[in-house]
């Protein structure tokens, strides 16, 4: 190697995959590497839109888990805040100093409902999402306790099937006691539709949003009539964005997986009948691989298997060819079908991850690569971080 | 909490899902758990099985990658020494005095070359796969620059369909070179057939390992008229150890799974037709997760998703129990089906990953449980050193 091969005690192949000044070819592999003109575009594309929407955007902090991407959507993308889905992921962005914070879920034990109540004392505004009404009396208490104030969402559960009640009157009802709870605040609506994001076609998204804006406006509107005004009406992802821009009744977007990209979330069609991956967003987020034998004439055996990834959306893509297919994976290895015996022991290739979020959370770093050099070495700042 | 929060500046919740002496309600979810007896009880059956039989037992640590497993399976398992598939990974059990230490793999990229050349250096015999001609200029240059050895097992693919070699001939080819080759030692084969490890069937399992056999055996007995010897003839798995162990021919095992079970491996049957964890192998890795939502009356949202297992085998199973069953994940979130609304929310449930190696690399930490108290909490030490 010609570049330097520690840093501050890391070394390179041990620690972290590479170090800032590295050409890519020295990048030790399996590794996350950004495309930073790529990161840049998208995340500066998708601030533009909800500007131009009126929207404010509260980027998902839980797909790329970094302090560092999050001040990149701030400074290009105008991103307001920052949400996540555990308290210690969140304590994360609001430790680096990032002053409002969204803990998207509900956060139920004692202990972590302690540490989300001491989070106003790192600076930064602290909300979260509720489903049930004993959990107020808990945020309230915690909140008293330590002089802070929590804001709480309601959240509803618009399709998604998951957390989040089901019924206007639930969403007026738990409102009314949280606004009546010592130490909280309600700020508004949680409505995000995780389940139909995926979906392939823009009508059947369309078809499950409108059923979800229609019950978040009944929401809004029984509040408004109690005298009750949401601050945040949020939702909103990579899939729907545009139907909740344009919905009248939405505030905040929620995007994650726009920045990144991923195989699953590429392969959906805009109105267009076009997938997002070729030309709304670009793919940013790769696992670069190094084949490391090829033994068998027309399979190429690569280094990044299931502790590289996560396959739950299907196996990676690789990137920009089609003389070759990642068709299987093990542990550590994966199988590039090779059919034409193109590739050599060596080769690197760029992997497309099947899903992102779960994906990133696998790995400790991000390499960002520009012209073919290493520009940053990111952390995954909260990488592990399940609280 | 009872118990203190922090410990060498970690913080509960935060860094770390627990502290020795902590009650098993106390821990933060989602986090591994191990049940150290059965964990015992695994690590000295498998032991005592090896010794039993003549076999030497060189212990996967790719599937826990801890250093602390390893010293319980050296110490109750008599564990020879380690194999693992990364050479970052290698050096983590190098680095923490393991003497004997196998990278079960093929080691192609310059730089994990020379750090392969320089393990030695830490005290650790140090042994690597090869499947390739060209491979040994490479090995055999960086050891001689370093001054140290290289123990090479020649790479059988007996059957996985990945690395290795697949006729005697070239067995023979890949010895010689090795046995000639300046900073290298030819120590023997190795033979792991990682395909049929998962096979439901015993009878399925062992046609298999019947091929693998007849390969490895052709093989040694050409190196043997050929005056060469193999110190080590390696390979079996959780699902197979026990042909491998009266095979006549292998004299090293190279088990992961048993140690601590997961619910894919548990699933295939012994000669008996009796499932593998009823009675052979305990469960011993749980992940403990909590109720966090109950909204729905038939289901509850626990908090292990994606980012706390790997789900490329299948979903956990709730351990215990078959009033309950958990039927979906999302990243952060899974769901529970709770016919009977017998959970509550803050009610904790073990699940049994669907396939533990994966899973574990996810984690940061074992929380080693005794009796309902929290008795160790161990680094997985070699997470995310997949370079």
């Amino acid at each position: 190697m010609n570049a330097p091969t520690t840093f501050e005690g890391l070394e390179v192949g041990y620690d972290i995959p590479a170090l800032p000044g590295m050409a890519e070819a020295e990048i030790q592999t399996p590794c996350l590497v950004l495309d930073l003109d790529a990161l840049e575009r998208n995340v500066k594309k998708m601030g533009d839109y909800a500007a131009a929407h009126g929207m404010r955007h509260r980027v998902h902090g839980k797909m790329h888990k970094s302090v560092d991407v999050y001040w990149l959507q701030e400074k290009l993308g105008g991103a307001c805040g920052v949400c996540c889905q555990k308290v210690s992921e969140a304590e994360v962005f609001a430790r680096a100093g990032v002053k409002d914070v969204l803990v998207s879920n509900q956060v139920r034990d004692p202990a972590k409902i302690d540490r989300l109540a001491r989070m106003p004392n790192l600076g930064a505004r602290t909300i979260v999402c509720v489903d049930d009404l004993a959990n107020v009396a808990d945020l309230s208490a915690a909140a008293v306790k330590h002089g802070t104030q929590i804001e709480c969402l309601v959240e509803i559960d618009c399709g998604a099937g998951r957390c989040g009640v089901t019924t206007t009157p639930e969403v007026v009802a738990l409102a009314k006691a949280i606004a009546a709870a010592p130490g909280l605040k309600f700020a508004g609506i949680q409505a995000y539709q995780g389940a139909m994001q995926h979906m392939d076609l823009y009508a059947d998204r369309k078809a499950k949003l409108d059923i979800a804006v229609g019950m978040v406006r009944d929401a809004v509107d029984a509040l408004k009539a109690e005298g009750i005004d949401c601050d945040i009406v949020g939702g909103g992802g990579t899939g729907s964005y545009y139907f909740e821009s344009t919905s009248g009744v939405y505030n905040e977007l929620q995007c994650g997986s726009y920045a990144f990209m991923d195989a699953d979330y590429g392969r959906i069609l805009n109105e267009a009948g076009t997938r997002i991956d070729r030309g709304e967003w670009e793919n940013a987020l790769f696992i670069l691989t190094s084949v490391m034998s090829h033994a068998k004439a027309d399979k190429a055996i690569v280094d990044a298997g299931l502790k590289a990834q996560s396959v739950d959306s299907g196996l990676p893509v690789v990137f920009g060819r089609d003389d070759v297919k990642y068709i299987k994976c093990s542990d550590e290895h994966g199988v590039v079908e090779d059919k034409g015996g193109v590739l050599k022991v060596g080769d690197k290739l760029r992997l497309v991850p099947g899903h992102c979020d779960p994906t990133c959370n696998v790995h400790d770093w991000y390499v960002g690569v520009r012209g073919g050099v290493v520009e940053a070495v990111w952390p995954v700042s909260a990488r592990g971080k399940a609280y």
